[in-house]
């Protein structure tokens, strides 16, 4: 039989980011501060041509100190899966060794996003163990440049915080959808699924 | 810098899988018999204690031949994103060496779960180019054992097919939920996130 009739998958940051992310002592102090970080992670993903222009990280949120940054991976790593949210809730459970990261006493780890999160990665916040999530761009932001963002349900504010995680929104929203704006004025591609092929712009 | 500050993530199949597909040329003529396979996936994954109940699989519809199966291994894995929906579209796509299986002309990629997705999976599978949905158990069926299903929409079915995503369910629900239900009799953990380290049974 053929060993790589189902082959591995691996996820793995680009090398950039440990220089962006900066020394590991290094301390984000304000929601301001990380998301100003997870936006500058989207730009650079942006420069690098990795995929779409979407940073995120997750933090410890009483130190301030970051466990995991993530940039949308989609393209590069050839996976629908891999929005920025996904990859910084994944490597961070590697980081610490866990699926859950509200598993244990006293922990308190948040999601800082560039943009609220598709229904997909919003899902993956109930299971992550995330307690607080910290949005910037809006969905209208996302969807005005052309990305789908999923069959969402409207009251997820609510539904997120009934599971225990507490939500901040706008946060540095007109700076996080600028970005977002960028991307579309230099030609990104926006790479919805379902589209036959066809994406509605193509990488310039 | 240490090298490992953030770690790659790797997801791989367990060993088993390969002899429980058979046969590369085998072919799944109709939905009862992928919903077969999908159910013994799942059974399989308990009885070698890799995870939750439940099997996924990626079929081209037309044909009847298996691309990639899937399994949940959340706790194998360590990270709560490996739902069994998501470990079969990210196969699939390093299979097919596309992260849309809907970019193809004449393509068509069906997901057949063994219990209706979550918030998260559905969400994926909008993004992942999946074209039909099969489903065995439904949401309820989960939930009365005690899992949580994620912020879902209530009108997910035709959320999907507004996305071009055909939607079929109850294709041996019956015969799906039973596994749930043996899951939870055996007393498999039920891996919320957010419980802050409780879980809710123990494995056995």
């Amino acid at each position: 039989m053929d060993p790589m009739r189902f082959p591995r998958f691996t996820l793995a940051l680009p090398d950039w980011i440990e220089s962006v992310a900066g020394d590991p002592g290094r301390v984000f102090e304000t929601v301001e501060e990380r998301m100003e970080f997870v936006m500058e992670l989207a730009r650079w993903n942006v420069r690098n041509g990795m995929g779409g222009p979407f940073g995120a990280a997750v933090f410890d949120y009483q130190t301030g100190r970051l466990v995991a940054p993530g940039v949308n991976l989609v393209v590069p790593a050839c996976c629908s899966v891999a929005h920025a949210e996904i990859v910084a809730i994944t490597i961070a459970q590697q980081v610490g060794h866990r699926f859950d990261l509200g598993a244990e006493n006293g922990s308190s780890f948040e999601l800082v996003t560039s943009t609220e999160p598709c229904a997909m990665c919003l899902g993956a916040v109930t299971w992550s163990g995330i307690r607080r999530l910290i949005c910037g761009a809006r969905r209208e932001d996302a969807i005005e440049i052309g990305f789908d963002e999923g069959p969402r349900s409207d009251d997820w504010v609510h539904q997120l915080e009934a599971r225990g995680v507490t939500v901040l929104q706008d946060i540095h929203r007109h700076q996080a959808a600028a970005v977002l704006r960028q991307y579309a004025e230099r030609g990104g591609l926006i790479y919805n699924g379902q589209q036959g092929g066809i994406p509605k712009t193509d990488t310039g």
